[in-house]
């Protein structure tokens, strides 16, 4: 069947699934979007609370809808955000694990009845281990399928490293690399603002104190839980990631972000999912940048492969 | 204190006040938006989690950030969000009505404090009742204060109509007038689609059947406990209406859209709140538009002022 | 070939193709816009200073290039500018017509080699006799090509009621129908704000007078030819007439805009390209709209048809 | 008088003027556009063809009018373009300068009448000349004025590298600093593409070839005089400019843009306007950036600075 490029079919309707429809929809660059959700009351509700306000002077009159998963035929992105979610006190994220590969299982099993063609966002977590089992066990495209892994802990460091500079979070750069989770890293020597490099940073924005890179890591990996603490859920922000794909995928954009995905000798590693820099557009992952780190932070980077590779064979992957 | 133009205020943060936010920073009109609410957890964590995505390429640097009423000295908007939200299965709209103005009394008295030249969006319910205690009890400007009222209902009204002629929303013309609530009505004589009349509808979109009109109204006035039900709470139809106002405001749009406030002899009613269309810009309501009813219409309106009167007077206001 | 959704083709890079090109890229909505002009350098430099500024923060990396009319065959629109624009001080129309069929025969010749898929948005002056010739003699599918016809027209009224209004323009509603020209007429019965009829508008706004329904008509038509005689040419509000229509398809908004089309039958009319509300959506002109016109107003479009089929029998079309 | 936050007045209507008016509409984020001109009829048809479509759904209701320089009392930005453009086949800058120079003076008389508040970008050419003129003889605050300066040469060097490397020109940084002119440098310790340094970016990219500095350093400065030859002037490159940087004021963004500011010590220079990065917010330029530069980009600077200055001299200013 043939691809409609304006269809997205979003999986979930959670906190997560409707934050990230109504940050799709705000964009204005989907024709239509198509909701799927176990309990079909919610994904209505989500639906129709949308629905309602496309008659406002500058809301897009998308088609917003409950449907099913024959809708990923035609589809041209799928987004995966069923599962239930990190909560706090979870001490074994194992279990977590287990619970949402079966989800994924079950999910891929009718996604692939339709289609393979369509640009496969995973949000589900542990979205490294879900999106390694999907993509392998599934045989999807590996350039059509990728996590949104670092993709918000990367847009939280630059916000945190922007405030201390009081300057706009877009002009600070850099990345956290690897795991969407405990080993994640960021290799400093790529981090700067506007051009500055990060030990230039006090003399050139008049800060009082160099950065503290353990305290930026460490509060950047602690943001999830602590909004998650703080509100009882992550949302907003992880569905203006999500928004941030689907509008690189629709419009081509071939932009950078650092997304979870399946390795295939870059870095020289291989059976694993984790984030580096891709270049994203219309077909999806358009190319794997390989950026040049330094060797401790190919070391690094090394670790986290390990590490991941590590729960998925304690997860029989 | 000489007022920002781009500075908004923004009172609870539940699910209401959470997607209210997150509809005004999609619109990239503001400049800087403060949150107040009593649960200082729940203010922060939305704002950190709405605030962790501005470095992302299409996202405004937009300051986001908790704070408290005399955040409210300069700001050029407050939006009023607090306060429990109809439940399904209340029975009794008189105890959320004396919770709720318990709600508002207390936050006017902290508003006033610091400004009686905001433009005040009020969405706490029953919004008709709890705009028109605040605009007569803090003497507020009576045209820089007005509820969201049947904007809301206006809207899916527009949207159920658009559907069966499979056509854009923004061409179906009309309104909900009077109480957000049982008594609101609609204006037939007023509905258009691209400016055809109701009655030449099926004949124009080759409809099977003429619209039917008391369905139309039902299920308007149904659709939010139909969200309500179908998924607990809700939040994007409402968050929407508020940025549209928003919107309105900040860009002195002079845009005309039906909203709840304190007549004063329009339409030969005063002493009440309800909603008539009025022209919005930056200076809040710039003019009540007394558009043309037919004597029953204008017979309905009459009776919804009669009908809030009643539960004013019931509430002792 | 597969028809990419995203592919704009332009022909003509003149002062409207400009325009309307930047226009065009400002709303986000495509992925792609080739530009064809037979003067190379002209389009070229067009594609490049619109090219220059993709890299600022909101501006989407949007693929411009000058290109050849291979390039319409997997396009989903094209848009045809090209030819001489009318000048201040043009007596005969027929000369101007007679050079712009002659363009559009070229153009058309080279575009139906490659594509009768793609939807044909014609510009190129006189409009309706362009969209005639161009239906008709290259069995173009007539629910894919349409003139930009009244629509700007339209909004010139819409704008004119409205500054008398002091109302946002969007919220005027009516239509300018029939002829890019001499014989448009506006339906009264159709005109209200905000759904205030013409008559009470003076009440309902305050104004000190009636509407002067002949000044409105004969501004508006006077208002291309003011802004040419003005600025020596006209061009963004064409360009923004035309951006209208891509997003409105691109999207598949299924909105409400008056266009010239071919009309077979509606309004007992046919052999004729005029203008008429149409809904327009991915597939074009989803629908002609039959709107309910009084008896005179029914006569006034029949003589601008008489008027339009005098001219193409003139020119032997 | 009080400031009008979302106030603008525009001088100059020609094809840089026009091509501003245009792009600052579409971004939605003012209110107000005053447009004033020598050549009133221009400024008026430019109004008037801008004006017409604010009726379009997705249009804001923008006042957009001609005005004196009275307007300029409340107005919270004034963007400078009138004087006569560089035209292909100038030998002599210095006849240039002296013209624009005296038609600024004959504007900051005009304008220092009625505010010395107002943020006032300068488009006029030479940029660093004119503004240096400006804000020394009339002492206008060194932080609310500035040029375009090498902002556009900036966004043109990372559209070309971009393009080498098929990725999106948001992920290229760097800049062109000092003169807008012969004189302007890059400073390619600077430049990265997501991160990747320069001579990185073969191996990251998958290039045949090295990036050629310096033929990415004289494209980058012909880039300009390239348009004017091939479609007569420039407009729409300039425009996004400008647009680029009255959004960043209008909603405090305190983004970093390489503008053409007075310095005064920074990089230990003075008595000079020429282009370095600066924070660009609410009150203009927040900040100047003192990046770190090599040793030999360091004698560049003051290479330009000392060129800029014989200018001046020669002038007699």
């Amino acid at each position: 069947m043939r691809m409609k490029e304006g269809k997205l079919v979003l999986v979930g309707a959670g906190m997560v699934g409707s934050a990230t429809l109504n940050a799709i929809l705000a964009q204005s660059v989907v024709s239509e979007i198509v909701v799927i959700d176990a309990n079909e009351d919610k994904a209505l509700g989500e639906v129709l609370d949308a629905l309602h306000t496309t008659s406002f002077a500058y809301s897009t009159n998308t088609t917003i809808r409950v449907g099913s998963y024959a809708d990923c035929a035609d589809a041209s992105i799928i987004v995966m955000t069923a599962g239930p979610s990190i909560q706090a006190g979870d001490n074994d994220r194992r279990v977590l694990a287990e619970k949402n590969i079966a989800v994924m299982d079950a999910v891929m099993a009718e996604i692939t009845r339709y289609t393979r063609s369509a640009v496969l966002i995973v949000v589900t977590n542990p979205v490294d281990l879900v999106t390694y089992f999907a993509q392998t066990k599934y045989n999807y495209p590996a350039d059509k399928i990728f996590g949104t892994g670092t993709l918000l802990d990367t847009a939280r460091m630059r916000q945190l490293i922007a405030a201390q500079c009081n300057v706009d979070s877009k002009n600070v750069h850099g990345y956290l690399l690897g795991e969407h989770g405990e080993s994640a890293f960021i290799p400093w020597s790529m981090v700067n603002v506007a051009g500055i490099p990060v030990d230039e940073l006090p003399r050139a924005f008049g800060l009082s104190a160099a950065l503290d890179k353990e305290k930026i890591l460490a509060d950047t990996k602690a943001a999830g839980l602590r909004v998650l603490k703080l509100k009882g859920f992550t949302s907003s922000g992880i569905a203006q990631s999500v928004a941030r794909l689907v509008r690189a995928i629709v419009l081509n954009e071939r932009c950078v972000l650092p997304v979870s995905c399946v390795l295939q000798g870059e870095y020289d590693l291989e059976q694993v999912a984790m984030s580096v820099p891709c270049v994203i557009g219309a077909n999806g992952r358009e190319r794997v940048l390989e950026v040049t780190l330094l060797p401790e932070e190919q070391d690094q980077l090394a670790a986290c492969c390990e590490s991941l590779q590590k729960m998925l064979l304690q997860l029989g992957l």
